[in-house]
């Protein structure tokens, strides 16, 4: 039987870890604050906001939403979000992306102050994930995804580890967090020829693809560590990952449902990063 | 019998190309201007030095080495690399690095424009490596490497591609490349285990260790194609790659000797780059 790694466990114990960091800012004056940028009202959108805000406000960190119009023009835009970056209170900025086709992501991405650029969109930022240098922020879902491995004491060193999905968001930056750890990691995509025979003898496999379902039990070696980052829907209108739960479940040593899983930990991630941004940006660390 | 691929076919291949854009910068008046930046006289570096100014000069590119003594302080380097970077006719800048221990990189890396950062120094050039983004400059030596497989016609497009070596010059960047051409990418390092059998399967195999004539047949599966970036000394005191090239050619479709392989690539990218570069300032491009 394999060990259901269990989101909420994982955010549990980052929480109390949280909670002392926020007081001892708290003993400095500082209120942590996050800026939720948002253009337009797509429901996943809504949907992630409304449990991080909930989270983070249930912990002490002040959220503050900015939501602008599908229509807002470029130069409107820029404004706005220079004026959330500019704001002394909000010391981390989530934006939701993709923008609109109209807006240009890579002017806001030169915009954002990089201590307070908690998702990692500044080239300061990618440049540190992709060199090792840990004072950065890397992207909070890559990183919910270290936590729960971390949490669940799957030792990383030297083990075959690999990756299906090449995103900026998840795939890369987590390639990336892995080699740190000095896991041997191997990146498949679509494009990966005989996807069996490169994933069968992989001792962790991590889904970010994108896909219902499609890491089926063909794809898992016996006894692997299976973390799926994937949040979709299947045919019968549920939520599920890119693993195929049923079938691989039985084969795995660890592995994590959806939902509750790696989905669960990314807001507390959000959560320590505006913390560190606040210490930071005040000069306490 | 393994072809061997040489670094010279390669980049003759390259040098009618230049040799065409140096022209048409010439039409518009502009003499592409190299800046090599040395503290101390590594033997190293000098060797290199010297290939690349009379390669790049005998195309037409103009060089000019700007030598610092080792003892230089932190606010002189700071300045003189400064003065290069705003120097109108330098439109790529070349530092040899490790600095001394007592000088700064990272400093270094936020003073230069990332336009004229022809080795990937900088952030803003690294984040374009890591995410795909061809605008930027990636480093020379896995550029080299592109350059061979790509003059030899080896198909990347979902092979198993193993890269043996994580640095941020050459491991790293290059699996990104690699990744960008949809090969499925597996990087090792000295923490990797049970490296025989992560290794043995790849199609294409790239050693990026540093240490003499360590990938042996053992690590190679037949008729693989075998990239060696190393430049090493051996126990006689001659140069040699990663690669233990007598037991590895006769399994190999395709091999890269040293020295007359990669090394020899190194400097044509580097002229590619400054001529680019020369284009993008003038805004030829």
């Amino acid at each position: 039987m394999s060990v259901i790694m269990k989101g909420s466990e994982v955010a549990a114990s980052m929480k109390e870890e949280l909670l002392r960091e926020i007081e001892k800012l708290g003993q400095h004056g500082i209120v942590p604050g996050l800026g939720i940028v948002r253009v337009g009202t797509r429901p996943d959108d809504l949907a992630y906001e409304r449990g991080a805000v909930k989270k983070l406000e249930g912990m002490g960190i002040r959220c503050r939403v900015f939501d602008f119009p599908e229509t807002i023009s470029q130069q409107d835009f820029e404004k706005e979000f220079s004026a959330v970056n500019d704001n002394p209170e909000i010391h981390g900025i989530l934006l939701f992306r993709p923008l609109p086709k109209h807006l240009d992501e890579e002017t806001v991405k030169k915009i954002i102050n990089p201590l307070k650029d908690v998702d990692c969109m500044s080239a300061a930022n990618i440049a540190k994930v992709f060199s090792g240098d840990e004072t950065g922020f890397a992207p909070c879902t890559p990183e919910a995804v270290m936590e729960v491995l971390a949490h669940y004491g799957i030792d990383l060193q030297g083990k075959r580890v690999t990756v299906m999905g090449r995103s900026m968001v998840v795939g890369k930056p987590l390639s990336m967090l892995l080699l740190k750890k000095n896991a041997t990691v191997t990146i498949c995509h679509t494009k990966t020829k005989n996807l069996v025979e490169t994933c069968s003898n992989a001792e962790i496999m991590i889904a970010a693809v994108g896909k219902a379902k499609v890491v089926t039990h063909y794809l898992v070696a016996e006894n692997a560590v299976v973390i799926d980052v994937g949040i979709n829907v299947d045919d019968e209108g549920k939520l599920c990952g890119d693993v195929d739960y049923d079938s691989v479940a039985p084969k795995a040593s660890y592995i994590t449902p959806v939902p509750g899983g790696v989905g669960t930990v990314t807001s507390s991630v959000l959560a320590r990063h505006v913390v560190r941004a606040a210490g930071y940006l005040k000069k306490i660390y």
